[in-house]
């Protein structure tokens, strides 16, 4: 299995619903890096997983629909935590959107599988992974 | 697939038995950067894998009991090479332990799997997954 | 010159008024990883700068103050555009008077300098030093 | 499972061929920090996935192939695009050799699985995984 | 002292003339991490050092001179040794020359000092430090 | 003024005497990540401050000498708490003597200062420099 990452960050305000995250129900902020990686069982004609410059320029167009926002004014996300680990999944799945449509290329449509990890912090970080 | 992972360190003394070791053979040291995996497929009704402050504190109780030591003298590690892999396997049990224990939680009894990630230097880690 | 640096973190939201900041004059966040630095010519008569147990406990202290708020609503900030490198002077000077009022110990009061870095991402961190 | 893993980095020249690659076709260099995993179900006599020492060693070994080089000039790359998955591979496939070979010892002939990853950047890197 | 820091990166070719530099002799390739940092001692009138939104855009906008080239081809380095070091003093120049053009707007005129870091590999890098 | 640093690690035990220290006066150990940094006003005629190479191999032979120990059995480190920012100056010194005696080549002794920094943990590492 072969793999590739890149790496993007976002600045974003929230809070959270529910007793279980303490003071975290206060509005806040976090600064998210972003790690969004490719696999596939075989490479393509070109012998990558996917170019890294289409993969970065799609990773920062997802990113920048939730950077530089309040998360909790965003209608998308009306009634959810947007967790870490939630928001993981939401840039996952808009990838693979975008694998669909054609955005990573040609090439691309052989990615078997998209993985994203949200750091927010050096002692925290969150992962979701799916099949394309 | 969501995980979250939490990072804590720990600062221990211990020696290895066995010619492979070279001079690790000598009563030595390291500092373990410690980063425990929480994995489940779906996650639960506050949107969340585990709370991370719970994750936080269990861990820490769980490195507090190696922290400032010298493993050659704890009874329990009589006669075992506390290799790094060998620790990381340690601190995945105790960490299960804890879930079954329900002291992540009643959200954290539907983790599924746990994995932990010793840094003993910036160029050596070693892990241990398990399932919960 | 000797020191020794502790590490934290805290995640806030703020916005900034002014047309240089663009996005960022929206209400948005940031994780800060707070990196507290301590200087002194020769060390005290245990042999370290400050301990690191105090210095520690002191900056999360510090730190306590800020995270899991939005900054637009504390009043000592009020009309501030609170940057990165202003929000590092902020806590360098909460530490100085710290430092003065006996908090790191006896021997923290031989301390020259402190210094404190803010890292807002993985490509962007700020800085500021001040004399004791 | 199991696993350690060591690090190590070259420093190589290459140009890519297609125009998917941009600038990136003209000859240009890249330092490669490569992490090698290796991944096995039970820990050996000795409580250990491998021996770190000669994990290290071979690793650099593998390395030293394509260190200080123009992989462009190389026999061996002759009309392959040396990207840093195929590089990834290139070296997960050569520490398979030396495990079956016998040089990470008798021990290492129980290592189910290899994983090297490759970063070319703090912001981009690849891996290749495969069972031994 | 206040101080910003921003990140960026480039890849390039080169060889070295000099039996020091053993291995190092034949064309070969880095990636370069580049850190610029900015310092002054007061703040502007935005409260900033320096906007770092301009500081990233000029700073890829130096290293983009750099980036994918063989520095061998390149005339303005005929016969020097393109040494981490030296090139961290070609980027400092470099964004100096842009300070004192007004390319990081008008406030960027306090700036005092710039300093540049370049890391080679996750083991050694290299830095240059001047008044503006 | 240019720099460069290069990096190694060791491992060792040791205990601390005095009750500032807690439960670290009790036999532990740690990992410090090593830092060495070399600088000077000029490059030499090669265009570096030092050769890599064999700055790398100096700082992993002072490391040598205290890698794998315990340091409280070292006759040298008789009744002296082996603090952090002890280490470091140690080390320095040790690094300081060897450009003085050539260890570091001929163009070594226009160095004009050493720094050294030691990691002990992702939140907390010690420095020292000094002039040559």
């Amino acid at each position: 299995m072969f793999s590739i990452t890149v790496r993007d960050h976002m600045m974003v305000a929230h809070s959270f619903q529910g007793e279980v995250f303490g003071p975290a129900q206060r509005l806040h902020g976090a600064t998210f890096v972003v790690d969004a990686t490719f696999r596939r069982n075989e490479l393509d004609e070109d012998n990558i997983v996917v170019d890294i410059g289409l993969a970065t320029n799609e990773l920062r167009a997802v990113v920048a629909e939730l950077n530089y926002r309040n998360l909790d004014d965003e209608k998308e996300f009306d009634g959810v935590n947007t967790s870490t680990e939630y928001l993981a999944k939401f840039i996952a799945d808009r990838l693979v959107d975008r694998i669909h449509a054609g955005a990573l290329g040609e090439g691309a449509l052989g990615i078997a599988q998209v993985a994203v990890t949200l750091h927010e912090s050096h002692i925290a970080w969150a992962s979701f992974e799916r099949t394309v």
